[in-house]
């Protein structure tokens, strides 16, 4: 039976995680507070000492951490995942980093013998929870074919790109359009607002057009009330815009929508707003 | 049996006034150009000799212009809609316009004793054909209700709005979302392709996510092929962005996003792509 | 000796009067609150009882209102300027407008037999005080002769443009470049103190090199200190900003850089800063 | 006697280290390309092997290098300059990098006993010839006290801030508000000839006004010529753009403007405008 190991259990990683335990894998959990791992182990799962140890001990270990900062430390820290690297072992970061961070793991775990696969994923509480996340995978090809089943518990869809680095670009490509997507709606509510319409009629409209989706269903309502519960935290969307920003920069390629929408989230996380729902945006449109 | 005028048969004029005349309603239609008139006459309908003689001859009567300095003119100018409007008189702006003009209208119509009511349309070309278009109306309710049947003609919904100008404010929000949510989904196609991903993959990514919407499902195969095939005018959706952004400006609503998404459209505009689909923005993030 | 008629007392229009009535003109004034008048008529002007009444005495009136709307009203309305043109009267509006209402009252004043020039100023308040003003004058050249000398009382230099309207256009350049010229200070004083660099270092470093202004000379010490005394209130900037990109989306500009600045002047505006110094938009930079 | 040492003879390095040989210093140069040291050898100057051999012979070393990554090889790679560092040695850098890059060299200097100095320019290609640069320095006072005589050959002034970083945090400040001010010079230069002013007559009124400033007195005429003869390369501003917009991302302030400006000067770096002067952004502009 395979060995599965789980590091980083914020939102995200807990449910994915609680869902590989649900179905009955052997998983080995780690997190910088351990606390966060009790109620894992209480499913099932084994209590790693630390993030090289679990790559010592499983086969396919996955990581889902905040940034790139964090996704370097997990992995070449003393104690860190690098330790537990080798022949046979296997290593699917699913965090949203930077193409260089990522780059520098692939690099790290195959000069070790091992084998590497980025899989971050589309998604955020709700869809972590149901098992239906999808996963943007480039790298080692067999391993995505050996992950393949635990990915299906996890999510609903998986991607293979052939070129290493695609994963992550693809995860910022499609979440800057989501954050430009977010303020465009989000100033459409306030001028709205200041014009006297309501926010339940500029709903009732727009899931009647060409533009409706299941983000403006689900969190306009939750808006128009000020409700900002946290499903994709607003500082890891505007990490995502930095990133897809920085990348663009390098390619050559000018946003000027979504230079504009990162500005407001930057707002926003300096306001307050940095642990909130990634809709919270609203509130520096507003303000 | 109530008599219907229809004003303009431009790409939606065209289909909408098809529609009622294919229900068998009687419908006596005009066009600048007359030329457009004669398939629809072809079909039963009645031609007109201008504006003004329409709204003699009929009850209620549908205008659906390009931009509000035509919709000015079609009313007052001589021998214009509103030499023939009077007590039993009933006209029905579909057309896209600023609320000043719309209130003028409005204005003008009631001190000869009619009924008015605008009731701009969302939906493009396929819609206006399929007679799933939705009507945001606000002016004279009991003409709303009057107009109902031939409103559930041509559209799918239809929503009344008690404050005058609120429809056509309705529209200018929800297009002004549409038309920005455009040029990020560009950006984010022009980032894709400088970075190596291909078109079909983002589109298969974003057809899994929470942004997945029947405008991104359309267009973007379409986009991809660089086919701009015209089902609503770029600089139909420039007009409204700009009267949505002259709108937020009275009202003192800052739009970041949509400013800048603005200038895109603009600056197509300009380049060629006026009359090709408001989706060729994508030529002015790629140039 | 010829007579001079002023109306529009703002901050503006009152150093300007001033300024006239001290070089012993004959000059007779007009304001909306007539309080601004007495000052000065103590001074030598005579006091007029309408617009209409000005022009009718002078022989050549000056106007100096806000916005476009206000000059429309002054020359339209009943006992407005339009009441006393004719043939030997000339009138001169030194107010910002757009060019269609610069165009408007042209024709207004042609058609009566009087003269028109447009002649916007650049220049706030010290400048005004000073007779330090320049004045962007199109329309009638015979005019611009005849009014130089008053030209000289209230400015330092008068340009003037064959093409009707390119006064108001020049202006509308000039103020948009200074309007964007100032969030791009304000954005490096708000990023400067955020770092901790002091704004005397940023100001001293700045009057070194090679954008060294009087603007930044003079306003800069001022903003350090978040003193926003109105020489050149936010919302007429604002209005400018706005008529130029407006201008620019009709001849096909696009304007990425203005539009930023003018949605962060649309922000201070609502915010309290309308009439304070246009320099107050580095609240809006800064909240 | 003081032996110096001046690395990278780009165009603002050779300029630079002319002026320190004419005034009859000892000064060892080096670059990449050998041949660009010649007619600096034939004026005086001695030819050093490799930045360590410069380093190692010299007191006090210059380096003028294009960013970040260049400054970082030229100082960490094998050869290097930390191979000469030591008691007794100063360093200053006078390119502009990122303040991490900056920390990372004055804490390697450092800890081999040197001095550092970050000492970044403000002024392009005529200053560097006329020795008429700003240096924004911190780091080492007791090194910036030593080097003031050779920094006053170089410049007509040195600003020296106690926190590590403020120096190039300073420079990017200002080149930040630079590249705004001149991409709404240029948007203004782009509407004035879209409307039918000529570039002559809005520079001859900007020359009067509260915002007339050396950079547009010299680029102006140029930019009114398409001759976009490259004092500061417009890759180098884009550049000290993104640097700025990061760290104001990492500070938390939006830079609206700034940002706008940015996708500009990206457009016109892919356009072909890369190594023209930065005012070539006007191309993207008008294109």
């Amino acid at each position: 039976m395979i060995k599965y190991g789980f590091l980083g259990l914020g939102i995200m990683g807990n449910a994915m995680a609680a869902n590989l335990i649900g179905a009955d894998l052997d998983v080995t959990v780690w997190n910088r507070t351990k606390a966060k791992c009790m109620p894992l182990v209480e499913q099932g799962a084994s209590l790693g000492a630390s993030p090289g140890e679990v790559t010592t001990q499983c086969d396919i270990t996955f990581a889902m951490v905040s940034d790139p900062a964090a996704a370097t430390s997990l992995f070449f820290d003393t104690g860190g995942v690098l330790d537990g690297m080798g022949p046979g072992k296997a290593y699917i970061d699913v965090s949203t980093v930077d193409p260089a961070t990522s780059q520098r793991i692939a690099e790290a775990v195959k000069a070790k013998g091992g084998r590497f696969l980025e899989a971050p994923v589309t998604g955020s509480k709700k869809p972590a929870e149901d098992g239906t996340l999808v996963f943007l995978c480039s790298g080692d090809e067999s391993l995505f074919q050996d992950a393949s089943p635990a990915l299906a518990i996890m999510g609903k869809k998986s991607f293979f790109f052939n070129q290493t680095g695609q994963g992550a670009q693809m995860k910022l490509v499609v979440n800057m359009i989501m954050g430009t997507m977010m303020t465009a709606f989000g100033e459409g509510l306030a001028l709205g607002d200041k014009t006297g319409l309501t926010a339940t009629d500029i709903l009732d409209v727009l899931a009647q057009g060409p533009i409706d989706n299941p983000m403006f269903r689900l969190k306009g309502p939750q808006m128009a009330q000020n409700n900002f519960a946290t499903a994709f935290p607003l500082r890891h969307m505007q990490k995502d815009m930095r990133l897809a920003l920085q990348m663009a920069d390098e390619y050559g390629q000018p946003l000027f929508t979504a230079g504009a929408a990162n500005n407001l989230y930057i707002k926003e996380r300096l306001a307050g707003g940095a642990d909130e729902d990634f809709s919270a945006v609203l509130k520096a449109i507003i303000r």
